[in-house]
């Protein structure tokens, strides 16, 4: 239990690699998850040669150095290549080129890499998640030569913290945790809801040169037009790796 | 770590409700769950209502009997309905309507959702993840009273076992697991790992009146017309709750 809630995210590994009986311990766990109909409709990539992980940091995650740097990188994916081969060795029709497949895998892949990241913290190690990978996912595509019905959802770095990080502040349960049904906030409950975090972000609101932490986001983290932008690329890989109907 | 080893699936559940500080627990290791930009974009319904419970029993999960048995129902959402309101708020203009940022939030709901399984299972609790709440996403909508920029992702039931189940086997883990890149796998090596899981479904086969496993899927669990139907209804969904682009 401790583990879930000493959580944080590691940008910043050292040069020490994972010992391979550790690794082995992660990805099982991993496998070990909830998946729907106990079919496994994801993969795991495991990169951990030097060339690999440094295309992968400069072509599909913007240049982030943890990529290259970090022993280990788990991209896990949704994969319903594997599945529909066994099915047509088996004279049984497949029909998963669809987006509900594919977002159900989605969850799957999901659900394994948290057990990974939560396996990994336990035994001492620090990870990190790149949301770089839903910007990227044909790069990522091309480097790891995935086939067709299989798709990129997230990438995991994973290695020993090269330094001691402070535990980050989440918003109060009550604004994530809703009773029985959903209820819409008051402006003045959303003000509340934010009020700690806006407080301790006013240097980052001055490094970004923005009048508050909301235009951080909307302004420079994560803009309308490269939200469309990268949601179009998105959608079309989705349907280029053949999930169309 | 046993815990995550530990796992299976609990479709039946005693009467005995779940203690407010272990359900506190819960939602709070969920909420310590990395997450996009530390913005969570996610809300978790806490159901235990037994109304609210057998309405979405009856019309959102196919009438499974664990939703309205078991004592508390955790619908996981993607939502950028609350941090939209904030950014609003702020002067600051949100252009989350779209696919990539629904997708995000889903990955960041179904993280959360899997932390809470794992210190629920922690803690002596069974769980069980309900796919169905993607086919019926709007009825679950319409039961929950999600507003715009709200979906649900998943759902989870957690109470005590009823019954003791016996772990669930995996496919091998070259499978799942592939090395620095994908490959592809032969038509000898997709016998060999689906040949265990043949051998154990035989009865299962028979009840239900195929030729083998992969027909037991293709015929009868989640057959091509209904994922395309249900793939239509979840992507209307999604634009009807404004993530149109």
């Amino acid at each position: 239990m401790d583990t879930l809630f000493q959580h944080k995210s590691i940008r910043n590994f050292t040069n020490k690699s994972v010992p391979a009986e550790d690794l082995d311990l992660i990805l099982r766990a991993a496998a070990q998850a909830s998946n729907t109909g106990n079919m496994q409709w994801y993969s795991i990539i495991v990169t951990t040669d030097a060339a690999i992980k440094q295309e992968l940091c400069a072509k599909a995650h913007f240049n982030q150095q943890m990529v290259a740097q970090a022993p280990v990188v788990l991209t896990f994916c949704a994969d319903l290549q594997r599945f529909t081969q066994w099915c047509n060795q088996n004279n049984a029709q497949p029909e998963y080129d669809n987006f509900l497949s594919f977002y159900t895998a989605s969850i799957d892949a999901t659900i394994a890499a948290q057990n990974a990241c939560v396996a990994a913290e336990k035994l001492g190690l620090g990870i990190c998640y790149l949301g770089t990978t839903n910007y990227n996912a044909q790069q990522i595509i091309d480097i790891l030569h995935l086939p067709e019905l299989v798709v990129p959802v997230t990438t995991v770095v994973l290695g020993y913290a090269a330094e001691d990080m402070p535990l980050t502040g989440r918003l109060p349960m009550r604004a994530v945790v809703h009773h029985e049904r959903y209820q819409e906030f008051s402006e003045q409950e959303i003000a509340e809801i934010y009020k700690a975090r806006e407080e301790e972000s006013q240097q980052f609101v001055n490094e970004n040169s923005v009048d508050n932490l909301a235009q951080v986001f909307t302004k420079r983290r994560y803009p309308g037009e490269n939200n469309r932008v990268f949601s179009k690329a998105l959608l079309g890989v989705i349907q280029k790796q053949k999930f169309k109907k």
